[in-house]
């Protein structure tokens, strides 16, 4: 099929759920562009941002280095955190990140340099330029700011008014463009209020991944997040996230359909307690319009965190499988192009 | 001449003379590396040596960045310095050295690591791995404690005890091995007792240049430094570095005889007072074993500085000519091709 054009693929998310996938990807013949939240806030990077004034250098920093055809030493220098003194805390890749913005003027020029500098296949696009708090209104009127304060807060999703930027942002232009020119989008997995949630907030991007000819792939997460989406089911993702790109606009839902180990669960059940992990419910609604793609996407045994992979040692125990879902994610980009031959395959 | 093996060339200096040196002399076919001396404890630098225990990375990087194939801005962001919150003073390749540092064990081997990070032709190699401070005792008994300390301090040159590091340290086993291999060894310009004397001080290091089968050419200085070196001419220049390095052990001397322009100097005498202009007092000895090469080496105008040199931009404003100093230094290379068929060419 060599004869075939590139399928353009763009990952929508934040850092540690888009690295997984975009460590996978990488290993097909696609053409692959992420997309990254610009809402972070916490930690070294909110350091950062209230002291340089600089945009979040996290999530772009964890998909520059999946992305980079560089050695090891330089993605172990990439995710390198100082550990005695005033620099105590601070990231090194993130440094670099913000060094670059102010030297290119902007954080997507200081990106592009980044990308030049580590021989990145790809691209890695933050969804806007513009420096503004991620704000999360309450219905009564309380409104959580910062995506720091909301990651720590709980509420119901039922209860939420507006989810926003403030001041308001505008979208990336080239994040734009290449949503435009997609031919596959692929959104989370991921924080759902913290990371997957600031991108489609971005109205003109929303509007940009409604009016795509682009296929849609949701990566449905694995398991729901304490304080946030606790009651959430595989419709309630898809949902929440069509009420932003368009009713039914998503075309297929990866749900993970095997088991983790009891030891696995157990080890949740004990950390986060309740129904954690994501269901679907067949019998909820009589007909859907996105296809449901069930298989087995996770980690088969608990995770060997290698050094390179700092942020996520802090994370879920229960992981998708860089391989085995980008694996599922190529093979929906090849049966769109058989669609007119080949119907109902799925 | 391609059949000709290309003649090792080593410098010797700190930063500032050997970014000027060996950014002319990597436009020659010549295979170049830069022995830099480990003495630096002040600003940006002196604060990471202090909290991360970390050797000192500035010199390094103005080599690596003289040496360095990439482009314009990673040049930029090697030197660029944060000017805000607690990261302000702190210069990025600086950071860059010390994390890589961390991450490699040595000084040395993280150097190593920037070189192929960098892509630089040639190498650059701290003069020792041992982290000691630099001592400078005075007759009587007082001693100056470290580069910084040495540097804003006066004393007369005649006065100097002794002058040594504090643990007594062990040069780099690599400078040693290209010492043994060099074809030409290049010593100077740069401040004469905190970056060519900290080199020279380390005992392995200056025995190497001693039994090396290399022609030694010293850049001698344009102007004497105010407090450190006020009277010396060319001769107390060659004699303080032949004490270390043998009796008449310098072959060759670079002096400068083109006058700098009077606005020049006029601005250079308010800044310093008296005789800063180095001499060649003819009729001091009767005869020298090195040989004098005269001739116009420094820069026509003031230096018009570009960004990508921040740090010589505080410094003297008499500057060598890169361009013409390194020409010259080829030149003599390619004499010693000749000796045995051309005598007595200078």
């Amino acid at each position: 099929m060599s004869s075939m054009k590139k399928k353009k693929v763009v990952t929508i998310g934040g850092g540690t759920g888009s690295f997984m996938l975009l460590t996978g990807l990488k290993k097909y013949q696609v053409e692959l562009s992420a997309v990254v939240s610009m809402a972070d806030d916490g930690g070294s990077t909110g350091v950062l941002r209230d002291e340089l004034g600089v945009l979040p250098p996290g999530d772009v920093r964890q998909c520059l280095v999946a992305l980079s055809d560089s050695g090891t030493t330089l993605r172990k220098l990439l995710n390198y955190r100082f550990e005695d003194g005033s620099l105590k805390g601070h990231n090194f890749g993130n440094l670099f990140l913000s060094a670059l913005e102010k030297i290119s003027g902007s954080f997507s020029d200081g990106v592009g340099e980044a990308m030049r500098i580590l021989n990145v296949h790809g691209q890695v696009l933050p969804v806007t330029d513009q420096d503004a708090k991620l704000h999360l209104e309450i219905k009564g009127g309380k409104i959580l700011k910062g995506e720091n304060e909301i990651n720590h807060s709980s509420f119901s999703p039922s209860e939420i008014k507006k989810i926003y930027f403030n001041p308001r942002v505008k979208a990336n232009p080239r994040a734009i463009e290449c949503i435009k020119a997609a031919d596959v989008i692929v959104i989370g997995p991921g924080n759902h209020f913290c990371s997957i949630l600031p991108n489609l907030v971005i109205k003109e991007f929303s509007e940009a991944i409604k009016k795509s000819k682009a296929k849609i792939v949701y990566n449905c997460n694995l398991t729901n997040k304490k304080g946030h989406t606790d009651s959430f089911d595989v419709d309630d993702y898809v949902e929440s996230i069509n009420s932003f790109i368009g009713k039914d606009r998503i075309d297929y839902v990866m749900f993970n359909t095997k088991k983790p180990s009891k030891k696995l669960i157990e080890k949740y059940r004990r950390s986060e307690g309740g129904n954690f992990l994501v269901d679907f419910i067949e019998s909820k609604k009589p007909k859907r319009k996105y296809k449901l793609i069930k298989g087995d996407f996770i980690m088969s045994e608990e995770v060997k965190y290698s050094s390179l992979d700092t942020l996520a040692k802090t994370r879920s125990f229960i992981r998708h499988s860089s391989d085995k879902l980008s694996k599922a994610i190529v093979l929906i980009s090849e049966i769109e192009n058989y669609k007119n031959i080949i119907k109902d395959i799925i």
